[in-house]
C-alpha cells in the first residue's frame, strides 16, 4: 500500500488537522469526540450537520461553513461516525432552531444518526439522501445508496437554511431535492482502505465496474472497457429511467471524480452527458465537475443529474464559503 | 490504457468542449488554433495569456477568468501549444494595454512564446516560471522547471492586471512572485499519457521519486517509500535552503495533488508541512490544498511556499472568478 500517511492509526486525526491548520478561517475541528464546525454561527437558523465515513473528502468537512452545512462527523475510512460525536457536533452548534441530519443512505450511518437524533429527543431531524439508481440494497445499504447527488442536497438546504426556512421546511425541501436527483457511477480501478491495506476489489486491466458505489460496492455489472460514450449513454439513460422528467425540463448536470481520474477526463465525459441530456429534451442550465465524492483514490466518475426549480436554482445559486465550494462571498 | 476517453485524438477537443459547456459564463473555447478565453474582457486591461501541455488540469483552463488570465492556449497532453494559439489567443484578447505570457520554463514552451512574442513584435512579453528547486536541467528543461507555483503567479498578476498595472509593473511583479516561490514534489506512481499508452516511468511498489517534474521527469533520487513526515522534511528542507527566508517571514502554503493521491492525504501533508515551517520561523498565514496543477493519474504531491508581501497577499485575496479557484465573486 503506497499513501502519504505516517501511519493508519493517527492519519484522519493528521488531516482533519491540517484541515483546520488550512482552513482556520472558515472552521474549527474538535478531537475526541471528532466533529469539524463552522466557525461562526447564526444564530436562530436551523443547524445542518451530516458525516459518513472518512474517504470521500472533500464530503463532508470540504462543505462546513456560510451556506451549506453548520458541522460534519468524520468516521473513520469508509466506517461510520458514531453517535457520540453527533451528538457533540449538535449540541456545539444548535442555535436553538433545531437540527437536521443528512445522512447518506447506508445502514450504520442511518443507524447512528437516528440513535444520536434520540438521544437529543429531536423529531423529524433525519433527511435520508439515496441518489443512487445502480442498485437495490448493497454491500451496506438497504434500498438505495447515497451518493453524490449528497453535495447538492447540503448546498440547496445550506442556502435554503440560510435565507431563515424552519425545520420542516428544511427537511420537506431536502427530501424534494434528493427525489429530483439521481446518480450512476463506473469504476476503472479499485481503492485501498488504509487499514485493510489491500485493493477493495480486484478488476481486471480490461474491465470496468458499471454501477459501483462509493466504497467499491459491486454495482450492475462487470463489463469489458469500452468508449466513454458507450458508458455515458450506459449511465445517463439507468438515471433519465429513473427520473422520467418531463420535456424541457431544467437539470444541473454534476460529472463527480471519484479520486483518480483527471479532470480532463471529467469534461470529456461532462461533453458526452450533456448531450445525451439535450437530446433527451432536458435543458442543462448548471453544471459541477470535480472531483466531490470520492472514493480513495479509486479512477471512475458518477454522472448526477438535479432537477432544477425557481426555488432550487436560486439556492444554488446562492453565496456559499466553504473550503470545496465557494462563490458569492 | 484505462481512460474514459472516445478516442485519442480527439480526447482534447472533446474535453474543451466540455469545459466551455459547463462553464459558459466564464470562458469561450476556439477550436483550431486552440485556446480558451475569458468571456468577457475588460478594455485598457493588460492581457495575461498562459499556455502549456494538456494534463496538468485545471493549469490553465481552469485559471482563465476574471481576475487572473485572459486566455490559455492547451497543447497535446505533456506537449508545448504552437505559436499559432498563442497568436490567436493574443489577437482575440489584446485590449490595447499589452500582453504578458506567463510561461513554466520548458524548452518547448518556452521556444514557442518567445516566437510569437517575436510574430506579434511584442517586447518584454514574457515572464518565466521556474519554482520547481529539485533539479537543474531536466528531460524537457534548461535550468529549473516551472511547477505548481505558476498558479499563484497567474493568481497575484492577474488580480494586479485587473486593478490596472501597466505591462511592465505586471511583469516585475511576475518575476517577484516567482523569486519567492519554491516547489518539490514527491512521485508514488507513474501516469499514462494516452498517445504513448504505458506509463512514463517504472516505479517499484516499496519506491517514491523525490523532486519528480509534472511530467513524471526523474527528480533528485529514488527511494524506499517513508513516512509522510520524513518525506515533507526533505521537500521542505530542499524549499528552504532555496528559500533562505528572514525569520518570521509571511507565507502561503500549498500542498498540490499531482492526481490520484486523494485530499486526506494532501492535509495531511499540509499539516506536516506547516509545523516545518513554523519550526523554521515561517508565519503561514495563508493556503491551498488540492488538484491545481496535475500529471494527469499520477499520485504524489508537491510542496510550494510562496512568500508574501502587503502587496502580494492583498493580490492574492482579491476577487477572482475562474472555473478552478473562485472567491470574492
Amino acid at each position: 500500500m503506497k499513501k502519504l500517511i505516517n501511519n493508519v492509526e493517527s492519519a484522519i486525526d493528521e488531516s482533519l488537522e491540517g484541515f483546520a491548520a488550512a482552513h482556520g478561517d472558515i472552521v474549527t475541528v474538535a478531537l475526541g469526540p471528532t466533529f469539524v464546525r463552522r466557525k461562526t454561527l447564526k444564530p436562530g437558523k436551523v443547524a445542518l450537520i451530516s458525516g459518513g465515513g472518512s474517504g470521500h473528502e472533500p464530503l463532508h468537512s470540504g462543505f462546513v461553513g456560510y451556506g451549506m452545512l453548520d458541522a460534519a462527523c468524520p468516521g473513520q475510512v469508509f466506517t461510520s461516525p458514531t453517535p457520540d460525536q453527533m451528538l457533540a457536533a449538535a449540541q456545539s452548534v444548535d442555535g436553538g432552531a433545531g437540527v437536521l441530519f443528512i445522512v447518506k443512505n447506508y445502514s450504520g450511518d442511518k443507524m447512528n444518526f437516528q440513535m444520536a437524533s434520540e438521544m437529543l429527543d429531536l423529531e423529524n431531524a433525519v433527511a435520508m439522501v439515496d441518489d443512487d439508481v445502480a442498485v437495490m440494497n448493497s454491500t451496506y445499504t438497504t434500498g438505495r445508496r447515497g451518493v453524490a447527488g449528497t453535495v447538492l442536497v447540503e448546498k440547496v438546504v445550506g442556502a435554503a437554511a440560510e435565507a431563515g426556512y424552519d425545520l420542516k421546511a428544511c427537511r420537506a425541501l431536502a427530501e424534494r431535492v434528493n427525489k429530483g436527483c439521481a446518480s450512476m457511477g463506473v469504476a476503472l480501478t479499485s481503492c485501498t482502505v488504509p487499514a485493510a491495506g489491500r485493493p477493495t476489489f480486484d478488476i481486471g486491466e480490461d474491465e470496468i465496474e458499471v454501477g459501483v458505489g462509493i466504497h467499491g460496492e459491486p454495482g450492475r455489472r462487470r463489463e469489458a472497457l469500452k468508449s466513454a460514450d458507450e458508458i455515458v449513454a450506459d449511465l445517463t439513460a439507468a438515471i433519465l429511467q429513473d427520473l422520467q422528467p418531463r420535456s424541457g425540463a431544467e437539470a444541473l448536470l454534476f460529472v463527480n471524480g471519484f479520486g483518480a481520474t483527471p479532470l480532463l477526463e471529467q469534461y470529456l465525459v461532462f461533453n458526452s452527458a450533456a448531450k445525451r441530456l439535450r437530446q433527451a429534451g432536458l435543458a442543462v442550465t448548471r453544471s459541477l465537475v470535480g472531483n466531490y465524492t470520492t472514493a480513495l483514490e479509486m479512477a471512475g466518475v458518477s454522472v448526477t443529474v438535479c432537477l432544477l426549480d425557481d426555488e432550487i436554482r436560486r439556492f444554488w445559486d446562492a453565496p456559499v464559503h466553504t473550503a470545496a465550494l465557494r462563490w458569492g462571498c
